[in-house]
């Protein structure tokens, strides 16, 4: 397995403070920020992995639970869960810290998928993910799963050939 | 049915110029920051529909297909699709023009889903949504997979009791 | 008249939500974040009518009545009203909607010329315009005289030579 | 004359480097962004005759003669002209440098008015304003033309009233 | 010691990816940048030991020998390294990182010094510092001549006072 | 003395209006920002004195005495304090004012150096400076002993060299 990086290698630590521009008019993270700080965070766990430049393919479902207020420390983790031919799949996990309130919360899980490209904007090969702790093979085994809805959600696989999802909601 | 309304009562178009802190070190546009366009367009529908501050509840999987460059106009059209108790699910539909070249395309197709708040930061009630065109009535109809979808990957349904994603995938 | 073009071809709409950063002390909009706004919905537009890269050339008087607050929507609709040999007059409208009160005024009628350049920065001839609707041709009419102002503000025309303006003034 | 102010009380000068999202594609400054920072140095000048916050009211015709590029670094010199009753015009001058190369032209004369206000948005009294040198004199003087221009354009006067106008145009 | 803290409790890492914004014509990122976002690690951490809002006091020599450049991954990790009364110094390393070509490199040592408020701006006291490592324990004995060297900088000790200075200059 | 150039060439003044992205959740400017403004001001001064592009090379210790807050108009001036061989001292003088309530403090006096540089940054020779008045003289001399702090403080001068400082601590 020529050049195959460990999990841990990608790992990425990312740091925000909530801004007043970054608020609604209740003084509440607006979401679309979240996703572009997410974004931020889980290419350069990508580009970690794969020592190029990285271009976002696709966004997995992400939900907001937890209002996130102005002032607030956001901190962001990324590790890159597995890798296919020239994507990869990024893990990134969000908490929402108000710290005089000594509060700190898990706001999101998020995955993302990036593809590495070459200067002609094409893609390149990336090493492969090697996993080495119990959550990281978890995670590396449920991204074929993932993949799969992905490929169905963006119509070049039919649900019925998606045999991972089909055990998942018979 | 109280206060309804008709779906094209949300429309609404926004227009972005790709300036050079929107992109990477090839000149294109970063991911996150389209995710935060498209989140900004779907909210302002979402708002017209249900005259309230909203909030972001979900974003269904996105994907990147089409590069987009430095000193391109996007443009982002959001309707809202159907409206549940509070919440709204807004289809936001992205284009990307190079002028100079004369060409248009199509990059993106999203669905993103807002909750409506007071200003103690509760949910409160929306109108129901009036589907009016064919491609609407449409939109209506899919809009009780992706939610079941959501609720599925939110952890809130066991994808056995999903009964629309199991017909989709049988 | 080779390769003209009607009015509405160009026709743009640009939507931006107040956000802190462009409020000043009393939450109110600043000025210049307007002319910024309605700087690139009119380039928008007048780049659609030529093709080209533009730049802006001139501003009429801009007038501002209506205080526009944090968190309003601006919608702001831009139109060429007439070309010239490598110019063109944009008309831009702006409205500002407080969408949790149900409000939408309209702010402004301005009018900003753009001046059509190639690689070099050198002028190049853009499309004659083609007015429709009976808006439309108003404008085409009027913007002869909008010019003449223009051209006696910035000492290119002696006032006494401006034979549209004397009308106006007679 | 209660608490009248000499021009040069107000004058106030501001300084900005051409970053790059401040340019086109092209590299130039768009036109936009020098609006916004000529109204934020008038603001300034204003704020200092009246120690108010104060309001855009108007901006006059303001043409872009020269390209102005990434790097550059402009100065704004602002001054009140003259006072009315609530309202002040400004005279604002713009130069860009080219440090490197050794050039610095003027590239603009701009006359921004701003209206002084109180908490409840309401226009208050400003002071008067006295003109010493035989440039602030003039510009004094002609300010009453600007102002009845200002007034025709807003429909506030009628052309064949503004007598001011008709003798220029004569 | 009441409510003494570790210097690990505190510990922060912030990373920021150099935008096109972020830098001079020649593409390398600006000093100044480089300043604020040293200050936002620090006080990221500076509230972590205190639980507190915080304020810059001050900042010690800091300098620049790497160039950084655009696209360059910046990584800064913050922990407190002393607490006095009310304030608290705070080292700061950051690494630039080519992550195409593989390279990192440490660009600076910095030491920030914050002040913990209440919300009428009066200081409070702050839990002590705890040193655990050797070199926490090295950053804890040196951070009394730092703190002299600010005092008498700022005027608030004589030169001839400043016994650990005296002894570092002799 | 080839092209030698007197302090008050380089003579700049820079504006900046306090916006609610600047400051933390009290309302007050944040350190970081004014770092931020005072380099890119020093950095013009810097500029005119060698007609080149300048990077900066150090800040030396800064001090944060009065609170600025949002709203607040700050003026920076800098000028070149004493040239070396292709660095620069810059002297930048920042004062806050509050324009509605009348006040206006000097808030900081900061030392930046900046070395210029040519396209391939490599520094380049600089012309030196002529102090004229008796401050610009002061300053000029009190330049040898704040370089000899920045030697000793970067590790390139020990201590007991720094003559200037021993003398200063004795």
């Amino acid at each position: 397995m020529k050049n195959a990086k460990t999990a841990s290698t990608s790992f990425s630590v990312m740091t925000e403070m909530v801004l007043p521009n970054d608020t609604n008019t209740l003084n509440h993270l607006m979401g679309g920020r979240m996703l572009h700080w997410i974004d931020i965070a889980g290419a350069i766990a990508a580009q970690k992995h794969c020592n190029r430049v990285v271009v976002t393919a696709s966004v997995d479902n992400v939900s907001f639970k937890e209002p996130i207020k102005l002032g607030n420390i956001i901190t962001l983790q990324a590790k890159v869960s597995r890798a296919f031919t020239s994507s990869m799949e990024v893990h990134i996990e969000v908490f929402a810290e108000d710290i005089p309130k000594g509060t700190k919360v898990k706001t999101h899980d998020a995955f993302y998928t990036y593809v590495a490209i070459d200067e002609a904007y094409k893609p390149v090969a990336v090493p492969e993910l090697i996993p080495e702790t119990e959550e990281e093979r978890q995670l590396y085994v449920s991204a074929a799963r993932r993949r799969q809805m992905r490929l169905v959600l963006a119509g070049k696989l039919q649900p019925h050939e998606a045999d991972l999802l089909k055990d998942f909601f018979k």
